[in-house]
């Protein structure tokens, strides 16, 4: 059995894991899964959350605990592991860090997005929200497109300069630049990511001044929660999402439904997209929603499993 | 984050982890813990238990497999880890190897029951069901008394030669038998500890056959498995169950009060026996039925991690 920390997960190539999540939307349009609704603990103001999937060879759980309280003290909010195991016999095979690798498949969904509903010259790209995720999500990003101005929007400017610093080391050649506000963010950019937890519109527009630019909703994750203003699923040309769920459990979806803002018949599966591509070219509005869903859990932590034997990455456990 | 493997859970004192199982009897009477119930996920012929439970400083999840295709192969059938985290701040502290740790918490729980529901000076014990748990029920049967002859009866004479062969070498002065049935077993012995998946009893006997004796039955835990016939639980002056599910989940409980062969007030809660212990000398008969719980995970897996701390067992995991 295998351990595989924070730093090995991220050592691992984009591309690889970004092929991960390409492979997950291909075992749903195979349906070639099974994926039991996630079971959720709540305790007073924490919750944790049990995450199964089953596919292929493997299968995997992810243990997700979120103590909103241990911000207070400096701690992650978000904690947990994921257990990767052999399909055919149950024997575990691999623990991983769970919030490594949940940032990561999470920015390879963003940058699988970014793929499939960006033009390849796009060069102006925004983040709002400069925690864990938003982080991740400018790395694949970066890794997609070749971008020569990134703007990093945050409540807190200081999150986002240290971004924008962290990703200066990695990233020497792009320009990275701060925004005074998410509108100023949205007018200077082409494809905008965002990555917040916000239970109101992060920015104020009209749908004519959103036109033709890509939105990646990627933060909303409850009925509550709504990061972008109706402007942008009203301008889209089309409306994607990761999993059907998304419909029912984010507010940037089921806020705009229930309201009549949006028809339903106009939300379709982004799986579609890993064998149908849309012509990006042009002047089109894309809004692409994730909500998630443990089979990119699965199929990035066998990646991980896999990639990381062969590189011998991570710890042997002593059995 | 720590990890502890087989050897480290076993090497751990059995009074500690029987302390440990005390502790989760006294929660229970506190009515001071939270055990969601568990989730099931059947897959084919293959089931994945998630089992969640909150209390005190500490929260774990075990998840355990069961693959029973994978005895074909010669590859353990039960598989699974327990995650051990911080109940203050959600961070993960240790996994643990499941099976090491249920096959130990099991045995203290009838561990338990042999120090409250046997007469002290018992010299003649058996255990019917020569596997994991077989095996893990006698050697805390062998902490709990002075036992001078332990029969051991199993279907296959092979495996119960096998156990006597390792508990030999570990108790030198015991005289380890085994028997040519279970009848045979039952009436040379005091105490009987079951641990089988039997759907049919592994041995028949009238009422007053097993009048004063202690019946502990471990195996059971699905409304088909029966391990001891109606005459154990007509014969026995108290019926205790470790959780109340014990009634529902497990056929020696619910088939004989479907039956009517015993009365629902019959059956007491052993939790109680932690603080009020019962008069075991003279010659009552007894009958103690476990199916588990996480609780007990939790309170095992919680004294591992830090006794194992402590005595510098285990790996450091490189976070």
């Amino acid at each position: 059995m295998h351990f595989f920390n924070k730093q090995a997960i991220e050592s691992l190539d984009p591309e690889d894991i970004q092929k991960a999540v390409a492979h997950a939307y291909n075992l749903v349009l195979d349906n070639d899964f099974h994926m039991p609704d996630r079971m959720h603990v709540p305790r007073g103001e924490n919750t944790l959350l049990l995450m199964p999937c089953f596919a292929g060879d493997y299968f995997a759980t992810k243990l997700v605990s979120v103590f909103p309280g241990a911000a207070a003290s400096g701690l992650p909010v978000v904690n947990g592991i994921v257990m990767l195991a052999d399909n055919h016999t149950g024997a575990p095979l691999a623990i991983m860090d769970g919030a490594a690798l949940t940032a990561r498949r999470t920015g390879a969904v963003g940058g699988l997005a970014v793929a499939c509903l960006t033009p390849e010259n796009i060069c102006t790209a925004g983040i709002i929200g400069a925690g864990v995720q938003g982080l991740s999500q400018a790395q694949f990003l970066l890794y997609n497109r070749k971008i020569t101005t990134l703007w990093v929007a945050d409540l807190h400017q200081e999150a986002a300069r240290a971004m924008v610093k962290t990703l200066q080391t990695t990233h020497p050649r792009v320009s990275f630049q701060v925004a005074e506000t998410a509108r100023d963010l949205v007018d200077a950019c082409q494809v905008v990511i965002c990555a917040t937890t916000s239970t109101q519109p992060v920015f104020e527009a009209a749908p004519a001044e959103v036109k033709g630019k890509t939105f990646i909703s990627i933060g909303s994750f409850t009925p509550k929660m709504k990061e972008l203003p109706d402007a942008v699923i009203t301008a889209a040309d089309a409306v994607y999402v990761d999993t059907p769920f998304a419909a029912q459990e984010s507010g940037d979806i089921c806020i705009p439904l229930k309201n009549q803002v949006v028809s339903r018949n106009k939300i379709q599966p982004f799986a579609q997209l890993v064998r149908h591509p849309v012509d990006t070219e042009g002047d089109k509005t894309w809004f692409f929603k994730s909500v998630g869903m443990a089979l990119f859990d699965l199929t990035v932590a066998s990646a991980v499993y896999r990639l990381g034997k062969e590189k011998n990455l991570g710890q042997v456990l002593d059995v």
